[in-house]
């Protein structure tokens, strides 16, 4: 297998000190707009010998197809943020190799009723490309991160190993992390936790269908294991109830993160102050977008991890019925940024994004994982996913709820 | 008098607005770096004959000097952001005009105890110049809009005609003003209220000079005369503490601003996230200030009248005694929005800021006010101040306490 890695954030930079450590892949080529973080995260892996630094622009979709070329790559793994999803995946399309992301296709809210009903919904620009990868014999698998990717993942084990029939499936994700010197710090891209929490939240109900509702929606708290306890989440627009629909059977899928007090209350200043666009303005002699401005403003998060303290929690939540009797589980996995920054040198939130492609591009090379068209992280099997997590030493955990 | 106006944003406009209709000075240029805007505040007033609009740059001192002396103008007022207050000081001292403002030289709080201590206060940097002013013979008088101005003059009142001696001297800005259509619109210039608001507030006390608090410090409810009723108001950065214990004889000045538990939000969030900073920050590939941004993302609160609704008040509250007895007063000037819409087409708030100015040039034109130096509102004989304003239309109050 030869993969391009497009990106070499925060995330992209765990990828290869994960990687690094397998054997399944022949050469992995580093390729960020930023040369030099390219380079960066090439030198700071273990043993580089597989791996090269390039130059593209993302957002290029010709340079991208070049550069899968030249370099023959069977496999483009896409670790920018969300905007870039859509030439990327064109050009894995165009270049013929398989296409994996961490975040869909952006959504577009409903014109008249954003907070009632969907618009353009996330992923659907790629799955209107489904049938044309299906005709050409590809794959692409998006959302195969922590949230989504585990997250689906779990939903499909439940499904295939521990219900009969599923009444609801929510994804709940929550952390006590804490960031030592800054008075507001997040722990993950603020571009990406902006367009996620500022979205009309979706979810999906099965007599009704994907349907949205104001952000920050429906609080409840959410008890967290291994030490993270109770914390308030809330509804946010998130891949999963989109994904798990398509391949799980359940009675409603929903997604709640738990934001805390202070950080929703920037997000609605922000928003209130119109900070949150994306499409520029004229500020000082030059056009910039507000979003940028506030995402330049705040420490990269990849950075974080030496003054980083806590974990992070992700994870599935599952309420049914197993041998006629009511069953409610919780299946998660906990990084604990102690433990990521002394084993990969990388903090917690984008390390534990980072390990979920690498296990799914071991289960493609090894054909274990195999298919066309684009299809979701629970259209596999969860099992050799599952084991595979752990065998790289990160293991998963189950909590009977009732 | 021929005057150089420089700024011709929302008080720079209303100046024109206001000033048209009186006689005492001969010639106004109105000078902007956007001609455009110079020329619209030109051509919006009744009778442009004496008005020409120029472009310059604030920031230019030579600029500003030839065109000082291109104009022949013999005083400058500065209409312009805090920013551009010395370059233009300077300007003025250099061609040997008169120079009037609004605000004035910008402060820096001290290294080590910035909530506790002084460092560079506001105005220092003109003060400094006060001997040069002095010995050229000519006259800066700084602060001399509204707040600080009319509140200053108010406080000399108070000790020539209403007092024999004074306790302590609070200036309290309060308004009700709403704009529809906006979750959130500043009615002022965001990048002034900003800097106010954020950097530590200053007090002045006999016995121990000048000294800062925490921003927000000192919380009170103040009772707004007019029907604006009561408002919570903090202790917030404002010259008048600097400006009147120089001058008028008391025992404690306080500025506290009817913020509002939103607006107070607001700003602190913009802090928490580094969005209040003025020094560049790199994004999206360009160099920008992270509050220059933020200005850029809000309303320009000078276009904002038609859909404004209230009233702002500004006025000073003094306790102390006279012939024996305690007395305690407040001293205000109210805007209402629709009536200063209606006879200026300038929203109450900016408006209210302009008349001050203009009362001052006609009282330094008729010689009713003189001076040399650096010299505060409270320097001269307030009573044809006010008279002036009241013959302008627009009189003063006075509530007595107790």
């Amino acid at each position: 297998m030869r993969i391009l890695l497009v990106g070499a954030g925060g995330v992209g930079t765990a990828i290869t000190r994960i990687a690094v450590r397998r054997d399944f892949f022949e050469a992995m080529v580093v390729a960020d707009y930023d040369l030099t973080r390219a380079e960066a995260a090439v030198a700071a892996v273990e043993d580089p010998g597989r791996f090269t630094a390039a130059r593209v622009d993302a957002s290029d979709r010709d340079a991208v197809v070049a550069l899968l070329r030249e370099h023959r790559c069977d496999v483009l793994l896409n670790a920018t943020d969300p905007r870039f999803v859509m030439p990327l995946f064109e050009a894995a399309y165009e270049a013929g190799t398989r296409y994996l992301d961490m975040a869909m296709s952006l959504s577009k809210a409903h014109p008249d009723r954003p907070y009632e009903e969907c618009g353009t919904k996330l992923g659907d620009e790629q799955f209107a490309a489904a049938a044309d990868w299906e005709a050409k014999g590809l794959l692409a698998l998006p959302g195969i991160g922590v949230e989504p990717g585990l997250s689906d993942v779990f939903a499909r084990y439940a499904a295939d190993h521990l219900f009969d029939e599923i009444e609801e499936i929510g994804v709940r994700d929550g952390a006590n992390l804490t960031v030592d010197g800054y008075d507001f710090a997040p722990s993950f891209s603020i571009w990406t936790t902006i367009e996620e929490c500022l979205n009309p939240p979706v979810v999906w109900e099965k007599a009704r269908g994907w349907y949205t509702t104001e952000p920050f929606s429906e609080p409840e708290v959410f008890d967290f294991p291994e030490g993270i306890g109770p914390v308030e989440c809330v509804n946010v627009e998130h891949e999963e109830v989109l994904l798990i629909p398509r391949w799980v059977g359940a009675g409603k899928v929903t997604f709640k993160y738990g934001l805390g007090d202070e950080f929703i209350d920037v997000l609605k200043t922000l928003h209130k102050l119109g900070l949150d666009r994306t499409d520029p303005v004229e500020a000082g002699g030059v056009r910039v977008s507000p979003r940028d401005v506030v995402a330049a403003c705040l420490p990269d998060p990849a950075g974080l991890g030496e003054r980083m303290h806590g974990k992070t929690c992700a994870g599935t939540w599952v309420k049914g019925v197993k041998d006629g009797a009511p069953r409610e589980v919780y299946l998660y996995h906990v990084a604990d940024n102690q433990e990521t920054m002394r084993d990969y040198g990388s903090q917690a939130v984008v390390w534990q994004t980072a390990i979920n492609p690498v296990v799914a591009l071991e289960l493609l090379a090894g054909g274990v994982w195999s298919g066309k068209g684009v299809l979701g992280p629970e259209a596999f099997p969860p099992k050799p996913f599952l084991d595979l997590l752990t065998a790289y030493g990160s293991p998963w955990g189950l909590r009977e709820e009732i």
